[in-house]
C-alpha cells in the first residue's frame, strides 16, 4: 500500500475513507478531521480554556495529544472512579503522560468529589452503572469547569460512540435524548459549553492513532462496562459498515442534517424545559425540584443518618 | 404448553406476547390484532369495498382469510409479474384459494396492465427490481381501485416489513419516506386510501397462521428478492428481538407515537408536495412534470420507436 498523499509505502489503511497514509500524513488526516469538526460546529473560541476529561482510554488520551498539537489551551482532568486496580492503572497512565509531555493535569477521586462512591450510588438507582457513571461525571466536570475557570468541556466520544447512542435512542425513540444529541451543547445558565471533537473519527482510527504515536493507554475496558448495550449496538453498526461502507458516518451526520431541524420545531416544549433548574445546586433538570444528583445525594445521606451504611 | 385462554394443551406459542394458544384462540388472537389495528387507525368504513393485493405469499393469503372472516367486503386482485415458473405457481395458488372458498378474484398480467414488462422497465432505472416492482404495482393497484370501484387498497405488509422499512429509512434518514410511513394513507385527489391491516402481526405469526389453517401459499421467495437489503435489516431486527423481546413493536409503534408528530411540523413543505400532480395521468408526484411511471413509460416507448427493442 502507498500513502495517498506522498505515495511512500505504508501499512496504515483507513478503509472508511478508502485510503492509506504514511505516519506523517495519518497524523495530518486525524488533526484535519478534528480541526474541521471544531470549526464546523464552532466548538472552541480563541483563548478558550478547554477542560478535557481524560479516562486513560484510547479516545481521551488521543484527544489530549490531538488538541495539544492543534495548539489549544487544554487542562486535562482525571476522575478516579475507585474501581480498584483498573482505576489505579488508569490514573497512572494519565499521570505519566502529563509528566512526560509537561502538560497540566488535575486528578480527583470520584468519592471525594461527589461525597459518595459510585458503587454506593448504584444501590439507589435503577440506572445501569455505565449510564450512572456518565451522568455523575458530566455533573462533576461541569462543576469543576466553573471552579477551574474553563470555558468549555471536551470529551473523547467518537463517531462509533455517537452512532451507538443514536441507534439506541432511535430504537427506543428517546425524544429527549434525540433532541439533545449534538457534537456541541452551547453554554447556558449554570452549564458550561460541551463539545465532542472526535465526532468524525472512529474507534478504529483512534486505536490506530494511539498505537502509531506510542501514546500509553489503559488497554482493558472498564470492568463495569461488560455487557453494556452500547457494545451490542456497536456490533450491529460495525457489521453494517462492513456490508455498506460509509453507513456510520451517514447515519450520524445525516441525523444532524436531516432529522434535527424537525426536532427543534416544538419550541414550546423546549421553552418549558429551559425554565427548570435544581433548587439545590442550580443545575438544569427535567425534574420538578432537585436534579438527579442532588436527589441521589439526599437518598444516600438519609440512609447514612438512619445508620444503614452497608453500601459503603 | 397450555393455551392461555382455555388452558387446553397446545404447541402454538407466540413468544412476543409471552403466550401460547390453542387453534381456536390463536385464530381469535390473530383476528383481534387485525381488527384492533383497523379500528385504531380508522382503516375501513362500513360498506367499504376493499381491494386486497394478493401475491400468493403467506401475508396476503393470510390477510385474505382474516379480512374475509372479519366480514369485510374484499375483492382480491392478483397481478402476475411474468417471472416464469414462480409467477405461474403464484397465480395458481391464488386461483385455487378463490375457487375453493368461492371468493371474488381478478387476475391481471403485469405486462398487459402496464404496457411493458418489469424486466424491460428495469433497464431504464437504477432502482433495485424489488423497489421498482413495489412502486409500479402501487401505481397499478391505485388505477385498478378506481376501475373496479373500490374505496380502499389493503396490502399484506406486516410488522417485520414495516420495521425493516423503518430501519432502512432511519439509517439513511429518508425524510420523505419517514413522513409517509404509516399504517394508513388517507385518500386524496387521484389516490385511493391505502391500509396495512397486518401491521401488528409478525412474519412468524403469519407463517404460523397459514400453516395452522392449511392456507396454500407459494413457499419460495420471489427469485428477484434474493440479496434484498430488507432481508439484511430483518436479520438485524430479529437478532435484536431475541436479545430484547418487544423491540420490533416498540420500534415501529414508538415511531408512530413519538417521532411522527415532529415530522408533521413543517406544514409548508407538505403543502408544496400536495400541489404537484403528474401532467399525464394525474397521479401525485414529487417530480416537476410527469410522475415516475409516466416518465418511465415514455422512455420505454421512445426506445421502441427508435428500433432498439433488445430489452424485451
Amino acid at each position: 500500500m502507498k500513502c495517498i498523499v506522498c505515495k511512500n509505502p505504508t501499512d496504515l489503511k483507513v478503509p472508511r475513507h478508502n485510503a492509506a497514509f504514511c505516519v506523517e500524513h495519518f497524523n495530518e488526516h486525524v488533526l484535519r478531521q478534528v480541526s474541521q469538526v471544531i470549526k464546523k460546529f464552532k466548538m472552541i473560541k480563541k483563548n478558550d480554556r478547554v477542560l478535557l476529561g481524560v479516562s486513560g482510554g484510547k479516545d481521551s488520551m488521543g484527544a489530549w495529544k490531538i488538541l495539544t498539537n492543534l495548539g489549544y489551551n487544554v487542562l486535562a482532568v482525571h476522575i478516579n472512579n475507585g474501581f480498584g486496580e483498573f482505576s489505579q492503572k488508569s490514573e497512572n497512565v494519565v499521570r505519566v503522560f502529563a509528566e512526560r509531555n509537561n502538560l497540566p493535569l488535575e486528578v480527583y477521586s470520584f468519592e471525594e468529589l461527589a461525597g459518595f462512591s459510585l458503587q454506593r450510588a448504584q444501590k439507589h438507582t435503577r440506572k445501569p452503572i455505565c449510564s450512572l457513571c456518565g451522568t455523575l461525571k458530566r455533573y462533576l466536570l461541569n462543576r469543576l469547569a466553573f471552579d477551574l475557570e474553563c470555558d468549555v468541556i471536551a470529551t473523547g466520544h467518537n463517531l462509533d460512540d455517537e452512532c451507538a447512542f443514536l441507534l439506541g435512542n432511535v430504537l427506543h425513540w428517546q425524544m429527549g435524548y434525540l433532541k439533545r444529541q449534538y457534537p456541541i451543547l452551547k453554554e447556558e445558565k449554570g452549564l458550561v459549553r460541551k463539545i465532542k471533537p472526535l465526532a468524525r473519527l472512529t474507534d478504529y482510527e483512534m486505536s490506530l492513532y494511539v498505537k502509531t504515536f506510542n501514546v500509553d493507554i489503559v488497554e482493558n475496558e472498564c470492568p463495569y462496562s461488560r455487557g453494556a448495550t452500547s457494545h451490542y449496538y456497536k456490533d450491529i453498526l460495525n457489521a453494517l459498515e462492513t456490508q455498506f461502507p460509509g453507513s456510520k458516518s451517514f447515519f450520524y451526520f445525516g441525523f444532524l442534517k436531516r432529522l434535527k431541524p424537525f426536532l427543534f420545531a416544538d419550541k414550546e416544549e423546549e421553552k418549558g424545559e429551559d425554565l427548570r433548574y435544581c433548587s439545590e445546586c442550580g443545575y438544569k433538570t427535567l425534574r420538578e425540584d432537585k436534579c438527579f444528583v442532588c436527589a441521589l445525594k439526599e437518598k444516600i445521606y438519609t440512609e447514612t443518618r438512619t445508620g444503614d451504611s452497608s453500601g459503603m
